[in-house]
């Protein structure tokens, strides 16, 4: 495949380490980055800012940064995040993964990523890396939060997937060598399932080589940039999307939500009224577990690959697709994806077609800055 | 666990290799093992005699051959054997499983046995070890067939299974290291689903010293020469229960099959009403996919974990739980398990209460010879 040109990310908005005090600003970011999934942040918030207090603040590397001794490998957690908030986990998960993935690797891994940004998969990281003393990649596998095992970056750029490790709480491991990403989503799956609903999970390794241009760089630095934005402004919503480069679609007030569990997704949809100078408008958010477009007046504002969050307009925080109700105060923000996911095979991987959504996808840019 | 002494083998019938004329008598003889269950042994006798004509014989070594530098694990089909008639396996399966056992184990396999002589099982694995030119251990891991992961004498004897491998034909496989058997059972099970119903397995890595008093041995020997007598006699039945010191317990017909599959297995009873110098007796077989229990007036003839099979009174040739039918000319021949499944492990595991029956075991031996 023809190498994307990535976004360049100014030196200065760049960290080279995670600190206790990031921490907060990093799950508020990783919630925005969400897009309404993801999995809620505040369980990896508590965990992870114990984690660096015990052992140190974590070292944060760039692509550019990794040598040809590093090996890298993305880590999440897999599974039903309702199932995680009372199933904790262990953590000698985390090391039983590092330990499985070096055995199947035949070598060490010095570094880990998070697999998508979005939600509590984008902090877990953090604290697991501060564990087990190795180094983080400021990037992950999506830019946002995506409900399918085939929509990631390396798939995107063609790096095939060598292995995908799985633990459980119990104490079982799994290595698994598919033959592409549909048949990983399926054993994944299963071995999920056979756990009780959740594990954490390592896959995708990836060398200072593979991974340039097979993963999106520097979203752990915008997430916490992100975040640091969210809880010092006295006006976050305004002060989020300038960071993000981001646009407010609409202010207004969620007058309906039409949202019902099916096939192991939430799907459905959730219209806002708009208030203020937006009085009049009504715009809708399709969402499946994340959300998908926004339209309004029969007409796509925004969708999938892009970035659509819902805010609450007055705090800034993420509300995501179980939490939002009839009456919340909310503002809703859209901003460009990665370059990646603009590829032919990028948008078939995750556009609107790959969401069952019969739209022509339409990049969105920022057409204003409030 | 205390050593248990096992059963000790004449020299002259220990066989120190398998050649392509042997095949037909070991499906034959794994066949009779197979209690009834274990698979249908058609198709692993065709591919392993293709196998053997192709790469030559096997050979067959000891428990006692073992040295240091050997390294063992048990290979078996796992899964519906009634997808495995549609669903061949490929040559690749078993060079994947061994590559990745290897990986696992961190050192060569020299050797490869079957994890359970009864049916198929006991068959297809000579068919591997001349593809991967490897030795194979004249032993098995059940000394017949038994339906679950935790029925296993490396279990009986108190040996940990490090892990367990899966390759399917499409070309997924996973290693697995589980807390224990009953963890195994449930994510080994989640994986064959995800696979389409079959897989080939490789678990239970042992080496000279664990596999010492935790395999069954000698079973392949024993199973070829129990089909040699039965290809060879033209009176079968009484020269198989000869060779297995075995008991023919009625010779008659079926008058009754009570048969349904419920929750993955095949269960009920089947009758048999004696014939000839029999006439007037009517006795009852007891299944979960072998058979379990043989009843006569209300007494335990024979039970689990000794073995019972149903022969064709004529052919010598088993009759499986699925075969089974009414208006068959049939001899039901019993003979004792090896000791250690009659030790208080070997029985919690495989005896009559593992079964849901409510009966003491009583150890069967033979009471006369025909």
């Amino acid at each position: 495949m023809a190498p994307v040109t990535q976004q360049t990310i100014p030196d200065e908005q760049v960290l080279t380490s995670v600190q206790p005090e990031d921490v907060p600003a990093l799950a508020a970011g990783a919630a925005i980055f969400g897009t309404g999934g993801g999995g809620a942040v505040h369980t990896a918030q508590q965990v992870v800012q114990r984690a660096l207090l015990e052992h140190g603040p974590v070292e944060l590397v760039g692509v550019d940064d990794l040598t040809a001794d590093d090996a890298v490998i993305m880590m999440s957690g897999v599974g039903a995040p309702t199932v995680g908030i009372e199933m904790l986990s262990s953590t000698a998960q985390a090391e039983t993964l590092l330990t499985e993935a070096q055995r199947a690797l035949g070598r060490p891994i010095t570094t880990i990523m998070p697999a998508e940004i979005g939600g509590s998969n984008g902090v877990s990281p953090i604290g697991w890396a501060a564990r087990l003393g190795v180094k983080v990649l400021d990037a992950d596998g999506m830019g946002r939060a995506f409900p399918e095992a085939t929509m990631i970056s390396p798939n995107v750029a063609g790096v095939p997937c060598e292995f995908a490790v799985q633990a459980d709480v119990v104490g079982n491991v799994d290595v698994r060598r598919t033959v592409d990403l549909t048949w990983l989503e399926r054993h994944a799956r299963a071995g999920v399932v056979a756990s009780g609903g959740i594990v954490v999970a390592a896959h995708y390794p990836l060398t200072a080589e593979t991974a340039r241009g097979a993963v999106i760089p520097r979203t752990i630095s915008r997430a916490i940039r992100a975040g640091h934005a969210l809880l010092s402004s006295s006006d976050p919503v305004p002060a989020i999307a300038d960071e993000l480069g981001a646009e407010v679609l609409i202010t207004g007030k969620i007058v309906d939500v039409a949202r019902r569990t099916e096939g192991g997704f939430v799907r459905g949809s959730v219209t806002v009224a708009g208030t203020g100078e937006n009085r009049g408008r009504l715009q809708r958010i399709e969402l499946q577990n994340e959300n998908l477009v926004a339209l309004e007046d029969g007409n796509v504002l925004a969708s999938v690959p892009d970035l659509i969050s819902i805010l609450d307009s007055e705090t800034g925080h993420a509300i995501s697709t179980e939490m939002i109700r009839f009456g919340q105060r909310v503002a809703v923000i859209a901003w460009p994806c990665d370059p990646l996911w603009r590829t032919p095979r990028g948008l078939e991987l995750a556009g609107p077609a790959a969401f069952g959504y019969d739209l022509p996808y339409v990049p969105f840019e920022r057409k204003s800055i409030r």
